[in-house]
């Protein structure tokens, strides 16, 4: 199977810029080959001043970006892209947008059969993987289905987050929610990416990078913490 | 209209038992009449757990409650019941039990023409409103809508949560999500409720209780704080 993806936690890393702390593994991604990437902003209300800002740090990246929202034909434009890049934003904004303008069988067909690559982050992270069933965004519009773009076998919490010991808040930790959603049955591995790391999946290959850990939770078995740098080829295989 | 609602934010408070902080208003609000109170414990995975949990503390409180879930008929159920507390956990689980069971036609017609008194805390007060685009909850099922009971003409986020100003975590507020349910078209009023506080709502008369203050998101408005003893009766008007 042909596929190149990084699928990246966070925009943003507290007190950086846009995609600062990615952008050497950006670089690395996308290569020299890859000149013009197709951006999806869907997931923001203000798609031309998220476009503009996309545009503005792709450029110094050597990168030119076109966002597939000043195209006249969305499904032409994923045809064309040599590259992918989908931003973060409200998950069930960005997955609704994406049936919405039939992009989400495009976007799997040209990145799993004509192997362009993929980069997500956060909101686009989440849409990459089976199901948003693991965002941690507020459900502001009803998709289609919470069935996603299905570039990997498993399923991606974004941005996750350790519990605040000090916190007085009663509600659900972030590990109590994706536990709450492996009580459900028949459900896959939850990758939690905290901020700062990222997946890159070449392939069958694939790489924690960045620099923070992940937390992998399997239905019925213990979480395990994976360090940068580790090997989570594992998770492409469907019966993990 | 015939309306007694009990709207809770959530259902245990920091350092307090299950339902301790808001016991005295939930004896006010069932007063002697109601003996026996129908809970429905679908937001939990371990519904005869939490059924136990729930009866329990309504014994405490001079009231027997019978679990929907003990009965072979849930829409009879509903339509005996004398009084409905449904419970918190996981609100999108909670809205597509409760429209697999076709209780959602069921409890509103209980609740707004025969008048029986409803009770709900977090996912049960979620559901209680228009819809539960509102909710924090991780979408762990899909349910058939995200319309809900529709008790009242609003939304209400609970839990709701000040930023927290030490946080290095970029995920957003509950407020910028609040924000970004009101960027979409023709959104309802929603009310923040903090942890520890509640909304009493008889017939068009609602007032805020509790030890906490709500925030009141109005969509192309400035957000309003309100305290507890305020009267919120305006909210019960369609066009806000």
């Amino acid at each position: 199977m042909k596929r190149r993806l990084m699928l990246v936690s966070n925009s943003t890393l507290y007190g950086g810029g846009y995609l600062e702390h990615c952008q050497q593994q950006i670089q690395d991604f996308f290569g020299k080959e890859v000149k013009r990437i197709l951006f999806v902003p869907y997931a923001l209300h203000d798609r031309d001043a998220y476009t503009k800002t996309a545009r503005n740090k792709f450029k110094t990246l050597g990168y030119e970006v076109e966002s597939v929202d000043e195209t006249s034909d969305p499904v032409e434009a994923v045809r064309k892209a040599e590259g992918i890049f989908i931003g973060g934003g409200n998950t069930f904004r960005l997955l609704k947008a994406l049936y919405d303008s039939k992009l989400v069988t495009e976007i799997k067909k040209r990145v799993l059969q004509d192997g362009i690559p993929y980069m997500g982050s956060s909101a686009g992270t989440n849409v990459s993987t089976i199901s948003i069933n693991t965002t941690n965004d507020m459900p502001i519009v009803y998709p289609p289905t919470f069935a996603a773009i299905g570039l990997v076998p498993f399923n991606i919490n974004p941005h996750y987050l350790d519990p605040n010991v000090n916190s007085k808040h009663m509600g659900e930790t972030r590990e109590q929610r994706i536990i709450q959603y492996h009580e459900e049955p028949d459900t896959p591995c939850v990758l939690g990416l905290r901020e700062g790391c990222m997946l890159l999946v070449e392939d069958n290959k694939a790489t924690l990078l960045g620099c923070t850990k992940a937390r992998l939770f399997q239905r019925g078995q213990q979480t395990t913490e994976y360090e940068p740098g580790s090997d989570l080829s594992f998770l492409l295989t469907d019966a993990q």
